[in-house]
């Protein structure tokens, strides 16, 4: 597992990577250790199948606590490094496999942030991503519980700082991470492939609220799949999202991982209801091809994106 | 047609606009009065349906001259005012209904604009956008003939100046103009969606190559689309693109022009290879309904998009 940076690549080799995604339930009456014994088995079946990338869905180690806002699910937050952490970390270096991870983590009393950590084959925790942009909805009260993670100053932007948009090379391949509603915002998908990431990631806990119908239902979960599919095609990169599945109280998660070519071409699709593992292997190599022939990061008109951190323009 | 300004749609009441796109051929061998004159019919047919915004497809009024780089293609560019669109001006007053139009700008020898123009029911030239990304791809040489819309300096991005990104309200709507290749940055959508614009327009000439299989031709549709509805779902607003159809020397025009509500729902759409008018009742009053259930502008990370600006981040 080389942690070098290295140029995009080539037009004329194959570099594959098998990616896995990790779908499963947290059912709200499990515990932390419980839902991590669940992760911890489907981590071990992709890496028997060869996986060098296993990634998790989002907090996958608690149900999905922001549905009520209760002081005590900060109980549910450790440190990074901490417990859960270096449980990942060990299994990580026991299967040589790259892991990313989803936690709830405690940064000091006060700030918690939900976090997302890339960990290497020997066990490194090479990449800490805490979560941007944070919803709050009726049942996603996640502006209680994760303090937004910090913006990065212009000086730091091209440093390995713990905070702010992250790539990081794994194995040779330069991995985005985000978290859930990030997904929404093609600035966050673009300031991550600027700094280089051929692979966006997004483990998600997206859900049906009880009162919707099927055709609400069917919207929600296209224009979800139509988002990300436009992040992989506007910044030629592979995008994948992990959802969890199950209900939780109120909401249905609606599950569906899915991976997306630099082309916009769903190339692997979860099961709605399942745990499952959800395995592809990425050609690394389409990056290039794929921008060559729509070349659109080469027109970007960067003097005219001033007003992209204006709120409205009013 | 109102111009005044107005705040976005109340909630509590429905303001229904019937909008109407005119999707056609331009032979090779046709000169330009011979395809203004195919445009004039169809738009007094979108009239006659009660069309109230008719928008016809990318340069109406000629064949897609860019497949060549050819000095003599210049002399198909006219001032604006000019003689195409005064015509177009006449026959938005004589109607009675807005029209939005596609023109090749002669702004000065030597420099030439894809410009796209919104014309009142009065017959006014309301909104001038000239378009800022220009592509380059073999078939399709337009940095050749067109120079890139002027970027908006800071202090004139809230004032009406005849450049840079522009929404302007028309008939009670405030309409964004952007051109083709600007379909495919999310900058572009979310800067126009930023100055208050409910409706993104795309004006386009998009094409199969006559090498291209089938499969990559049913994955470049399928990207068109998921691009511009993406659009729709960030910024919580209605798109349409306007596409033409035949065969033009090696290029093959594909149709299919679209229109997408502000819930990423593709609501109407155009044949593949005939000559169209395409109308849509479009329902604005989604717009805030859309937007408070899914409130993506209200956390946007403004504090952490500065790179944004930078051509990449190394």
């Amino acid at each position: 597992m080389s942690q070098e940076p290295r140029p995009l690549t080539m037009n004329d080799q194959r570099i594959i990577r098998k990616l896995a995604l990790i779908q499963h339930a947290c059912p709200s009456d499990g515990s932390v250790s419980d839902h991590y014994a669940t992760a911890e088995a489907l981590i071990r079946d992709a890496a028997g199948q060869g996986a060098e990338l296993i990634v998790t869905q989002e907090l996958f180690a608690s149900p999905y606590f922001p549905q009520v806002e209760d002081e005590t699910c900060f109980d549910l937050a450790e440190p990074i490094p901490g417990p859960t952490s270096n449980k990942l970390c060990e299994l990580a270096k026991s299967l040589g496999v790259a892991i990313a991870g989803s936690l709830f983590e405690r940064r000091t009393p006060g700030v918690y942030h939900n976090t997302f950590i890339v960990i290497d084959g020997h066990g490194e925790i090479i990449s800490r991503y805490r979560k941007m942009h944070i919803p709050d909805d009726p049942g996603f009260f996640e502006k209680f519980y994760f303090t937004p993670g910090d913006a990065p100053s212009n000086e730091l932007a091209t440093e390995e700082a713990d905070f702010g948009w992250r790539s990081v090379p794994v194995d040779g391949i330069n991995v985005g991470t985000l978290v859930c509603w990030d997904q929404w915002y093609p600035e966050a998908a673009r300031l991550t492939a600027l700094r280089g990431a051929e692979l966006l990631l997004y483990p998600t806990a997206i859900a049906h609220c009880a009162d919707e119908d099927d055709d609400e239902r069917a919207r929600q979960i296209d224009a979800w799949q139509t988002m990300q599919r436009s992040h992989a095609i506007a910044n030629g990169v592979f995008v994948a999202a992990i959802n969890r599945v199950g209900v939780e109280g109120n909401l249905t998660f609606w599950g569906r991982s899915f991976i997306v070519d630099p082309g916009g071409r769903v190339i692997a699709e979860a099961s709605g209801n399942d745990a499952q593992v959800l395995i592809a292997e990425c050609d690394f190599s389409l990056i290039e091809s794929t921008r060559r022939i729509w070349p659109f990061l080469r027109d970007r008109r960067v003097d005219a994106y001033g007003d992209l951190t204006k709120r409205f323009v009013d």
